[in-house]
């Protein structure tokens, strides 16, 4: 692996042409009139537009270098072909092997993964089949029409984003009800809305040890043990990469499916974690949506850098982050269907790249990972629009415009794509009012916020795979450019284990532990005095 | 007015001992049992404890002279008595008067504005009051049951904060469906999912000429035209601070609400803005929301700064991002009713700090408004905290935590707040493995993370409405020691035009306009070729 990559000597000229300054984005499209031709990118029908980033022909250049001195290509195999890019855990990340066709053998230390893989999503299939066909029944006889997915993190954030993505597919599909929270609040709610004779509960936790899943799975066997007067294990299904946990806690033999330890709960969605996306779109569906990551998956290995969408995202990010001082990456779908995309790209992005030292352990040099949020774009215009034209933040702004509008009323055609560019081209454009105006000042537009636009067809399985992987791919990139490992997140243990030995005291059962300190054992006793 | 934040003393000694750096929070918590009570101030229940700031005597002394310096007393007074604070506009900000008790009077520009806030107030009950009653029918005589709330931006994000955030005191009202977007998709599964007989759409828009409430609002008229045979304006409610314009669309006088040109979007949701909110949870419910509003209104015009928490988080505020280099404040509450309040805050917060200009036009020495952004706490731990524990950027983390568990069963009482307070611990205080320990290095946590933890009772209309108010006054407070105006959002407008020009294009229906850049166009030409 090369080493950090302020060594790297495209690096140096990007940091010192950054240091320079140069011309604004304004400057830059008004000058040249092929800018959209120069710096976009296509696949089929997804465009990735990068004309309004301060981009100029040497810095495309050394861009383009920055990927072959980090060699790239070298941790593009390791990724694909098993290699244990996942060095502090000593494993490979395999996600890519979930949406292989079926027949591209993949043996990796010995184990014929592919062939794993194809086992376990016929195993889906069939589970998910029974069901949409009402062949599964509940604890009465009644055919199974809900689907109680519980799970956090990314045992939750990928299922819920292709759930609500993707609810135009889903004719003759179960309702499907996503928990998370730890505090029973949204157990109850979704058991409110369901009828229990007729519920499947998902449990999803790829150690099956997480904490609050598995509160929310024993309470929901316990209510469902009420409600059928018996305990019911037929209703439970339990996606896991710990096949005994599952059994222990009860579930069949036929309802365990299994994950491998090489699939991170972030990359999740295509594995047997996907299951309730698969029951809500149906088999043929979860395929389309597989094949979309595939397609992109053969794209990012076989591409030029020139041409390459997820290489070309990440050269960019780690140009905005680290040598240009970006501090937001801005992600505004401009769909309801999306609304949770953010909040999925944030898990990915900030869980992969919130890191600090590199895979052997040494400091990074510049920035890495930026914050990475949003929201559905139309409604983020009314909000913090008015900081990314105005502020004093530095943010990469992302829009992401599907084009298809079969579905709209006529006289709202047009207006999503017109409010997509209008945004687009004042960020980039800015505009300076006359000194004569009233309130001059305040209706100054800086211009030059970098803006990646993101268009493609239409919303559906294929497409929302092939934008999720997309981005997978960004980040791998951006992580391999850093020298730092996308695949641990050592970083969530510490508060989990002061959290258990937090749980005596904030029942009220017992002291704080001896390592609580004056500000944890200040609010506990708030707590007691009005927990009431 | 006082002149540029850089110019008060009191900030220089903050910036310059911000340069030094200072002892890590772990070791101001190891040497000071007292470090809780020193730094956590209180209002009833509502706690809000900042000992897991940097904070030492000397900072906290200079942030307490820096209210002083730049006249925090005098920007309050102008606030709460209706002078023009909103300069550029040339207008008071009188959310403030809103919540009000009766009785109180308060004239400005010459006009009773306590008496018409109350006037008004009384208008949006008995239509509460009706509609709950079963009094108010629809076009077929069935009693109305769902409200369509038709708005964007600070027309929406307090309305759906408010109806999600207190779901458990909705008793009786009707459904609520928010619609915000304009590409119709959100409008039909609105309706979907009402009966349209029993539905009333309420237009939401403070100029009642925004593009998608508008383009919405007259879908929906010919919608129920359709369904009901004929035009039915007795099931639409606007509210507006232009009556002409409500009457003009159709609006029936008996509903036209108004509100006062003096409140923002933002701060609407104790106006007539905030009629879903009160028709879900009741007039009752609704003045208690505006009760706790006021109550946090009183503490913060007359608490000295030392206990004023509003003044306190805004001198933390601006000292963290100013002077520390914060860039993003992560709003985390630990109640899964408070999925939206990121996002309410988001919009109060950047919209209002997101400028780079001070009152009088210069520009700002400083950086001003962070990024911010959240997401439910329990749920973020699996997501971002990764990033927060571990990562580059440098984040202030704001964990709010509802203490009262009476909904909670009982296998889960306790472990939110062991959560939340392992989750503080662990960012404050960091850890620091053993050399020879394996993979220490992707192991170390550096602590000294920046939280603030707010603790208090329950959620209910009163505390969510203390809460909000809270927040408002800490942007007033922040925006109030930068010099900016927090009032007034003219990043908005230049996007907004711009995309009106583009609208003919985006239809398909004709040629961009002359100012269309090269991106612009180009992408123009991608969508009509992709659009289908």
């Amino acid at each position: 692996m090369p080493g950090v990559l302020s060594r790297s000597a495209a690096w140096r000229a990007l940091a010192a042409a950054a240091r320079e300054g140069g011309p604004s984005v304004a400057e830059l499209l008004d000058q040249d009139p092929q800018r959209f031709e120069r710096y976009s990118l296509a696949l089929d029908d997804l465009l990735v537009d990068l004309s309004r980033h301060p981009l100029t022909e040497p810095v495309w250049r050394q861009l383009l270098a920055l990927a072959d001195e980090r060699d790239l290509a070298g941790r593009i195999e390791a990724l694909f072909t098993g290699e244990p890019v996942n060095a502090s855990e000593g494993r490979p990340a395999l996600h890519t092997a979930l949406r292989r066709p079926p027949g591209e053998a993949l043996t990796v230390g010995g184990e014929d993964v592919a062939a794993a893989v194809h086992r376990e999503l016929e195993r889906l299939e069939a589970l998910v089949e029974a069901l949409r066909a009402g062949r599964w029944r509940g604890y009465d006889g009644r055919p199974i029409r809900h689907i109680v997915h519980i799970g956090i993190g990314g045992s939750e954030c990928g299922m819920t984003l292709g759930c609500e993505a993707l609810a135009a597919e889903g004719g003759g599909g179960p309702a499907v009800h996503i928990v998370s929270g730890v505090d029973g609040r949204e157990l109850a709610e979704a058991w409110r809305r369901i009828d229990p004779a007729a519920a499947v509960f998902v449990v999803a936790s790829k150690s099956f040890t997480t904490q609050e899943t598995l509160t929310n799975a024993r309470t929901a066997w316990a209510w469902l043990a009420e409600a059928a007067g018996r305990e019911v294990p037929e209703q439970f299904v339990g996606v896991s990469a710990d096949e005994a946990a599952m059994a222990r806690f009860g579930i069949p033999e036929g309802q365990r499916l299994r994950i491998g330890e090489w699939v991170g709960g972030r990359y999740s969605l295509p594995s047997a974690m996907g299951l309730p996306v698969a029951a809500a779109i149906g088999t043929a569906a979860f395929r389309e949506l597989l094949r979309g990551m595939h397609d992109m998956d053969r794209h990012f290995r076989t591409a030029p850098w020139a041409e390459n969408l997820p290489a070309v995202l990440g050269l960019l990010g780690v140009w905005q982050i680290s040598a240009r001082g970006v501090g937001s990456h801005v992600v505004l779908p401009y769909h309801p269907g999306l609304r949770r995309l953010p909040a999925y790209l944030q898990q990915l992005d900030m869980e992969s790249l919130g890191k600090s030292v590199t895979q052997d352990g040494t400091p990074v040099a510049t920035p890495t990972g930026a914050a990475c949020w949003g929201e559905v774009g139309g409604n983020a215009q009314h909000s913090f629009f008015q900081w990314l034209h105005q502020g004093t933040g530095r943010a990469l702004a992302e829009l992401i415009v599907p084009l298809d509008e079969a579905a709209c009323p006529a006289a709202h055609r047009g207006l999503t794509l017109a409010n997509a560019l209008g945004q687009a081209q004042a960020l980039a454009h800015g505009h300076t009012p006359a000194a004569g105006e009233p309130a001059a000042a305040h209706r100054a537009y800086p211009g030059s916020r970098p803006v990646t636009l993101i268009l493609f067809r239409r919303l559906d399985p294929y497409s929302l795979g092939r934008l999720i992987a997309l981005h997978e791919h960004r980040v791998f990139v951006q992580a391999s450019l850093w020298g730092i490992n996308p695949f641990d997140q050592w970083g969530v243990e510490l508060g989990k284990q002061a959290a258990k030995a937090l749980i005596p005291a904030a029942r009220g059962e017992g002291p704080p532990p001896a390592e609580a300190d004056a500000a944890t054992r200040g609010a506990l006793a708030w707590a007691r005095r009005w927990q009431g």
